[in-house]
């Protein structure tokens, strides 16, 4: 095993993997912004490095500090954890230009998963079921209105190298389309990606599920089961949960397998998530997209398998032989993001957090990034804990949510625990029958 | 299901219990003396009823406070955790007779198992293994003396109605007798318990070793796994751990099958203990006693089964068939009791908390009475937290124990998180294979 490993993210996600690092006896080497400097992730570790300017693209996205900061600290290895520089393949080349071992799959399978198209086609060789969409991406706009007309209404329009939901829109007709169109362009321009713009069939009342996937060591791909997304507001997950309530045993058994397909298909090593939307009614999926990286919701997974995902990743990074018997989930876990963000329409609300008591208790976590007394500053996402519960089924899970929720005391930033005690008792989502237009459904 | 339950204690087990009542929608009730009105568990209740000053004569140990409490708040049922008044069978009869519903074994099942030497006459009976041993209590010194020499030394010398470990001693010659006999009858004096002492052939190098079970509404009695107590300051469990590393497959079979026996052989409702002491060269076992509620440690349990307990107790006491298929345990988990007490030698250190944040994440589950600003008082017991850790296996636990009692920010009261720190660095303990005597030899 390495004996030190930099974390080049911050908040949650980085404590998280330093949690693990620590039990494991590595030493820790977190990495933080001047903004940063008092967070528990920063103190958890067992060394931290300062690596800039609050602003992200002078910290946590500058491949020349974080690489720098690897290097003085005598790092052996990369974790980069999601978003920043995750999912960025110059970085992970970086990292093994320095002679340091990056946690996670190859940069060559980073950058056939982050272009979205070419993922797409890749899949539908693979066997994976994908929706019907652009084979080439759309730059200017007639062209997309082409694609359309061939396609059919409704479409989901999306950048062709973006993330996160960020200038994602659905058209149902050709003035829709132009609109969301020139959306998803301004988006890609205004965080510096390709202009290019990507057209799919919209499902309509479709779920949003995801399988986790492990490529080993050894070239094995393993499927550990699916999470549900479908909570979603302006596309982005806000709740998420294993099994998926949507997911008949069938579904499941060819979502598994399809995935693994997937991994097989890029070689793929470390962890991953294959994305893809269910038709609930037709009890049919297609493949939306692959995250080549550590999922925000990856806790879930670990509350019904057992299985500590930080610690596969760092395993298989080190070349280790792990062999995993048949995987048999237990119960049924679910994650609420608490962000600090008002629980009406979502807007961030930073600030110092006067009054932080986690809940605690059977069958309850909570990663979290802050501790009373921090600031939620505006520089980052405004993620400050995933409270997750697990039950020994989904009744059980739903109940220990609702006690976590108003257990957990939060003063100071806006937040959205008022919002979660809203969905726990929406008679759609305690039915498990919803999709991806739920909250939007809430909130009209 | 009972619409609103009393929970006749305090502190952490309170919280606990008022958790799965919250969770199940029960309208929970606290009662809290004078010195406790600002706990959590006080707070987090949907009632509280204040029962009198912080002496618990007059408050926690006060049948009439409690009872009335009960009748002031409406209660339906009486949940008395562990302590206090949970094995007083006049408290049950009490609660019975005002018309409520006591959520334990029956008064009659209590009164058999509290006197020590008619539960191991009754054990013996049911075809339980006991030790060699006095079958009647021992009043004066004299008669001790002469059944010392039938039982041959060393001997356990124990008050017969006393528990906690309180007044217990080896004796291992006629002098040590004598005095661990003055010893005992003046505890139990103290306590208010009967003068009878008992004598029990004392098994080197023991482990404790108890084993949980459920009598279900039905009769049926099942046996839930065990858990290793024989990590011992004073004849009193500071950490316990499951599946016990000194158990063989086959010597766990047994055990449970025993524990089931001797459930029934006094027609066992609700949650129990049934503890033993293994002699780990021998992969053989003895009935110790029997503890008629829910354990202190009952948490480990939980965390390898997904089975709640106290929602168990409440279904049991309600008479909600339940059924249990095949209970596999999962992984290994440990419980690190954190108290307000030096880490060396062990005195209470009450004080306020002026720091308190508890660890979380993967694996972790703390339940605890207090919150950052509170005190901890001397009229109670000093357990402030109980740090429970769960690993796929023993080394992942022992890893994760590790990094959380590092993680673990507490400063006001002493307390033993450096004794923990010290004890999961011991070799003896690492190794698996310790016995009671283990925090003495790392004493001495």
């Amino acid at each position: 095993m390495f004996e030190s490993v930099l974390v080049a993210n911050r908040g949650e996600i980085a404590r998280r993997i330093i949690r693990t690092l620590n039990r494991m006896g590595v030493r820790s080497i977190a990495v933080h912004s001047e903004a940063d400097a008092g967070l528990p992730y920063v103190r958890e570790a067992a060394q931290a490095v300062p690596i800039g300017p609050a602003q992200p693209a002078q910290s946590y996205l500058s491949i020349d500090a974080v690489i720098e900061a690897a290097r003085t600290s005598g790092a052996q290895a990369v974790h980069p954890g999601y978003g920043f520089l995750a999912e960025n393949a110059a970085f992970a080349r970086a990292v093994m230009d320095a002679g340091l071992t990056w946690i996670g799959p190859s940069p060559d399978a980073i950058e056939r998963m982050g272009d979205k198209i070419n993922a797409r086609n890749l899949m539908e060789e693979a066997g994976v079921p994908v929706a019907a969409g652009t084979r080439e991406p759309a730059t200017d706009v007639d062209h997309a209105i082409a694609e359309a007309e061939r396609i059919g209404y409704p479409l989901m329009v999306k950048t062709a190298g973006g993330g996160g939901g960020i200038g994602m829109g659905v058209a149902y007709d050709k003035d829709g389309l132009v609109k969301a169109f020139e959306t998803a362009q301004r988006a890609a321009a205004r965080f510096g990606g390709t202009p290019a713009i990507l057209l799919e069939r919209y499902i309509e009342h479709a779920r949003h599920v995801e399988v986790q996937i492990l490529g080993l060591a050894d070239g094995t791909v393993v499927a550990l089961g699916e999470r549900d997304c479908s909570v979603q507001r302006r596309h982005q997950k806000v709740a998420e949960e294993t099994p998926s309530p949507g997911v008949s045993p069938e579904l499941r058994e060819r979502m598994l397998a399809a995935a693994v397909r997937a991994g097989e298909a890029v070689g793929y090593r470390g962890a991953g998530t294959v994305e893809c939307l269910v038709d609930p009614a037709a009890q049919d999926f297609v493949f939306l997209e692959m995250n080549t990286r550590l999922q925000v919701e990856h806790p879930i997974t670990e509350m019904v398998t057992g299985i500590d995902l930080v610690e596969q990743q760092l395993l298989i990074a080190a070349g280790r032989p792990v062999t995993f018997g048949a995987v048999e989930p237990r119960g049924h876990a679910l994650e609420l993001r608490v962000y600090a963000e008002d629980p009406k329409r979502f807007f961030p609300g930073p600030g110092e957090i006067t009054v932080w008591e986690e809940p605690s208790g059977e069958g309850v976590r909570v990663d979290s990034g802050y501790a009373q007394g921090d600031k939620v500053t505006p520089f980052y996402d405004p993620l400050m804990a995933k409270l997750c519960v697990w039950g020994a089924d989904r009744d059980e899970a739903l109940e220990r949510a609702r006690a976590a929720v108003a257990a957990f005391r939060l003063e100071g930033p806006k937040n959205n625990l008022p919002f979660f005690a809203e969905l726990l008792d929406r008679p759609e989502f305690v039915s498990g029958d919803y999709d991806t237009g739920l909250i939007a459904r809430m909130r009209s």
